[in-house]
């Protein structure tokens, strides 16, 4: 018998860098037939509180996300560095980078990731709620996200 | 007014490009709290009629299937060569490859993504359906494939 480490094992977001948010939202938008999103920048430093291995980063990024059923595909554009938005693009170019879940217990979740070697490498607040991406390059062969959001 | 291209936006796989499917598949097992999936592989050729960018090739792939709500993470070992996943395995390492969604008519809807710039890179058979692979890796940053299931 098994139970979902995380709490679920349901995906709510696949996460995409891109170089050009604009461009790449309208192929999408347009491709796809799907309607044109709002591009956010995350927040400053002060405020997001980010994190890249373990130090604070003025690495931001700009996002859009389109619905796509259960899950939003997140596009990536990131701004300025260090970041794991920014090492992704500068070493494999435009490129899937993590699939995301939805937790509650960000803390505990973390140690459960971490103890399996899992390790958190990037972490950061937005309203109402915070993340963190896990590097599970050499057990999972991708990139996991925690999102917890308070409510 | 938009409406879906594909006929629906719901994603319902994420592909990742793995070296070793067997102890990636137990690590996601044991990490993430699933069931361990049977690990499958594809058809030969003369019955999958695999063909990568636009011939016949026998490259074949270890896949391995976790349901996660909606959609299904699909772990892909390459098999020889040349295809795809190949590809990307040698180009990139281990890293997600493609998003998926299912879909009616595949030739009409290969033609519109073709006719958008998003071509047509690799097709093959399985019990029960069809593939394809489109690289929208300039367009829209990352592959999509269309399955087509018969029912």
């Amino acid at each position: 018998m098994t139970a979902p480490t995380l709490g679920n094992n349901v995906v709510t977001q696949v996460g995409l860098i891109v170089r050009d948010i604009e461009s790449k939202a309208r192929a999408w938008s347009e491709i796809l037939g799907l309607p044109m999103p709002d591009i956010i920048i995350t927040d400053i430093m002060d405020k997001a509180h980010t994190e890249y291995n373990g130090r604070p980063t003025p690495a931001r990024a700009k996002l859009a996300f389109f619905h796509m059923g259960q899950l939003d595909v997140e596009l990536i554009e990131p701004i300025d560095g260090p970041s794991t938005w920014k090492d992704q693009l500068d070493g494999h170019g435009e490129s899937l980078h993590h699939i995301a879940f939805e937790i509650k217990g960000m803390d505990e979740k973390a140690d459960i990731l971490n103890s399996q070697g899992v390790p958190l490498i990037q972490r950061g607040d937005y309203d109402g709620g915070r993340y963190a991406y896990f590097d599970g390059a050499a057990r999972l062969g991708t990139i996991l996200e925690l999102l917890e959001n308070d409510d």
